[in-house]
């Protein structure tokens, strides 16, 4: 994951980043299924010819929505992370920012969690974006595990697929039971679980308990 | 979770089971929101009043699927659990049939985890019917970790749940990497990682790694 620098927007590309901003809010409600090129020009007041001058269709729409959803991911979770020193307190970094945006979108939704089960089936360029997505945050994940292994934070033998795989339950069950069980100590949860996931692969792992 | 015998079907009640079982497969392949009157009356070669006269609603209809996805899974989950040793032998076996089952459903999809994600911001009855399902379920889970507990098989302090979330997010991303990211190792992760949280949880807790 890389940080590319903004250039200023002309108008043109400020009606598209409006349209953006607006297709993503409703992708996050109601789905990218949920996504019509009549639904957006809708709602920016636009004629669908409007949209389509940006868009050239509707599965161009979703495929930058996933991208735009991935660049604010990136902006909430990624970017911030970089700040904290490499290894173990980056690694602790990203899950906690991981938690804090998936905490957020208790309230707006998720276009990678729902977008997982709305294309589990379908095939296309859609989903490959999505997987594409997903996928690039995963590797950074682990190569974020390889670093604190290779510092010595973590033990030599620690497996990051396992790691990480472990770590996206922690944050999987959170969007669950705080979205759709409307519990309210999902958060503790997941940082309960994370602390001992973290604890187990420590190098001099002893028998204290959290 | 109780077993309630099944009594013999009469011919209405054949006909509605039949229309219950094609309707669980539209909403495991679809979601509950793939779900509509006529939908399932074509699948099935049924008028719409012949549906009508055994389901008065949509949202009936969506409630009993509901329903019949529950029983399944405590058919398939829950009841042969029972078979084993009260304790953490019936813990472990409840894990690994719910390991099996999602494995399974990566084929034909959950109602549960693509439910939850469908009504996570809709209200009404069927949301209340899948709340009141999954939390049936997390609830016979608790239970199994509180005999464990009770028994002297996990520590006097371990938090059920803490460690039902925890299971359920492995579930969760074993659901997400088979299925969305078609990845084919996603068990043994979620295997290893139960292994690992039990063994936390475990008295005379060691060291030792798995």
């Amino acid at each position: 994951m890389n940080q590319t620098p903004t250039p200023p927007l002309r108008k043109g590309d400020l009606t598209k980043a409006h349209i953006l901003s607006e297709a993503l809010a409703i992708a996050n409600r109601d789905g990218l299924q949920g996504l019509t090129i009549g639904g957006i020009a809708d709602r920016c007041n636009m004629s669908k010819s409007g949209v389509f001058a940006h868009f050239g269709s509707r599965e161009e729409l979703q495929i930058a929505v996933v991208q735009e959803y991935h660049r604010r991911f990136q902006e909430n979770v990624f970017s911030p992370a970089l700040k904290s020193e490499k290894g173990l307190p980056r690694l602790e970094a990203l899950f906690s920012n991981w938690v804090n945006e998936v905490s957020h979108e208790v309230d707006v939704g998720s276009v990678y969690i729902s977008g997982a089960v709305e294309f589990d089936e379908r095939l296309g360029s859609v989903r490959d974006e999505l997987v594409y997505s997903v996928s690039t945050w995963h590797q950074a994940l682990h190569k974020a595990v390889r670093i604190a292994v290779e510092l010595g934070q973590l033990n030599s033998d620690t497996p990051p697929e396992q790691l990480v795989f472990e770590m996206h339950g922690l944050i999987l069950a959170l969007h669950h039971d705080a979205r759709f069980l409307r519990k309210s100590n999902s958060q503790d949860f997941a940082k309960q679980g994370f602390s001992r996931l973290i604890q187990y692969y420590q190098p001099h792992h002893l028998p204290t308990r959290l």
